[in-house]
């Protein structure tokens, strides 16, 4: 029967100033997932490769299956499925690993059936699998990762989600440190009430970050790329973090940056050379301080997941 | 010897949810000053008009003279100068009046020296008019006042501001209602601290304003005009606010809200005849619960201030 391969890219949720209402995805690193339907009735999840075992096996449980089987219960369509995940980024990294699967998944199965639902309307299943994975419904990895490039979540209540212009060329370099932050732990130790002067600091920089993206305009996206309300918490729990963003500033990046809860952090860059060199000096720096990471280096992902149907289609979707 | 006239506009700061950060000029109200130079090597404040005697006639003490002796003082010139400023629109409205004289004296002062500062290198001098016409250098009404159409202040510290695209035809509606709240009170009442949660709100909000005004989209400006910290405070202060409110989107504005710390209220509107509406039911609505109004109508000032010259002026500035 019919199958498909999906691939969900990575992304940086927060950017910065951005907490909770700006991520963008990435190129590389993201996830794989391999769909095929069957007549058993049921999901299945019937290989997790790159997890060194760590993910749930209980379909109802991991996140790639789960969302799978609430957008089957949504639609009332009694499907079996049978779903492979190919790990092909860290968990626990802030690189929505979690987000990947579920929208690899998502994307997945909505294609297998012929495209009922749009991109968008996959978003609120997506947020579901965030809060089975974390916790909480947020919507700032599942969003991008869905719809490519640079997307604000202007509102939750209702969803508002804006996909924003991205200027050519804008490069992104992560680092992941090999140390493990809990997304759960890392929204714990944020305070629940902020100074007033801060958070109009904070929202000038928004506005400075998002009329640099709209307008094309490098500089003002690097005077805005300042987050004083979250970074300065959660920063504490990342080694090395203030030597890197030195380097990184060093090294011509536009600014430097917490990925998600972390410990990966990110520098946005006028281009990939730039990008490159900024993962050097870091994963040096760590290296120095005998700590093990994992750089990646791309362009913004513009296009969201790929699609590749493995047994013809049906004509309803290539028509 | 040289004289001038100079227009300044009136502004809308703060835009709903970017307090503190946001501020836009517009063609009508504005305050007019007139000066001429002369050889007593004092700067001295000869005529207020439409102020009903309630403004400081010392010169040290008046905004708009204030503001002309600090930029001589500083540029280390020695000049007589005389100033008629025509209060051409409301005080204590929230409307950017002192910002207004402020910005059309440093304008005329500096026009008549033969431009030795940019209009960017006005802006400290006219913040320092804030400062003693309300006891705080913000600088969301002379911004917009010196630099015309909508200007967002990223930072304060060090001063970054940036001028946002405006969509053609953009209109305001300004509706005063004659009570005072004087802006010292204004910014008194508010807390000095926020939930995070409402300070996310905020930005998500700001987000989506600022990529509205600069993809030119009117419906997100229009879903994005929700303040959810400081409106629901100063609102108190306000007669039939929610009244107004719900009035103005009636007649399909695309946002309400406070003008700077009131107690005139605004409201974006796509174009002339919207805002036309949007005053005449306001007004109706104030009339009737027994408060006197006044009106404006205007599109968005792009320009700034308007001056023009009374007597021949130095050849390099025309050349």
């Amino acid at each position: 029967m019919k199958g498909i391969k999906v691939f969900a890219p990575a992304t940086v949720a927060n950017v910065s100033c951005g907490y909770d209402v700006l991520g963008f995805a990435v190129n590389t690193p993201g996830d794989e997932v391999v769909m095929h339907l069957n007549d058993s009735g049921e999901v299945s999840l019937d290989v997790i490769e790159g997890d060194e075992g760590r993910l749930p096996r209980d379909p109802a449980k991991n996140t790639v299956s789960a969302v799978v089987i609430n957008y089957l219960n949504h639609l009332g369509i009694k499907q079996g499925v049978s779903i492979a995940l190919y790990k092909k980024m860290p968990f626990g990294s802030g690189l929505g690993s979690s987000s990947a699967s579920a929208v690899a998944g998502l994307v997945g199965i909505n294609e297998l059936m012929g495209k009922p639902l749009t991109q968008e309307q996959l978003l609120p299943f997506a947020m579901e699998g965030e809060r089975l994975a974390c916790g909480n419904a947020h919507a700032d990895n599942v969003a991008p990762a869905l719809l490519g490039g640079l997307v604000l979540i202007r509102s939750y209540n209702p969803l508002d989600v804006v996909k924003l212009p991205v200027p050519a060329g804008l490069a992104c370099a992560l680092v992941y440190p090999h140390v493990e932050i809990p997304t759960k732990e890392a929204r714990q130790i944020l305070r629940t009430h902020v100074p007033l002067q801060d958070a109009v600091t904070q929202w000038g920089n928004v506005a400075g970050l998002v009329a640099g993206f709209c307008t094309n305009n490098l500089d003002l996206i690097s005077r805005s790329m300042q987050d004083v309300i979250i970074e300065p918490v959660r920063a504490m729990l990342i080694p090395c973090f203030s030597e890197m963003r030195q380097l990184a500033m060093e090294q011509k990046a536009l600014g430097f940056g917490i990925s998600g809860s972390g410990p990966s952090v990110f520098s946005l860059c006028s281009n990939l050379d730039v990008a490159r060199n900024v993962t050097a000096a870091l994963t040096a720096k760590l290296s120095e301080a005998g700590i093990d990471s994992t750089a990646y280096v791309s362009e913004i992902n513009l296009q969201g997941p790929q699609v590749k149907h493995l047994q013809p289609a049906l004509s309803k979707q290539h028509p």
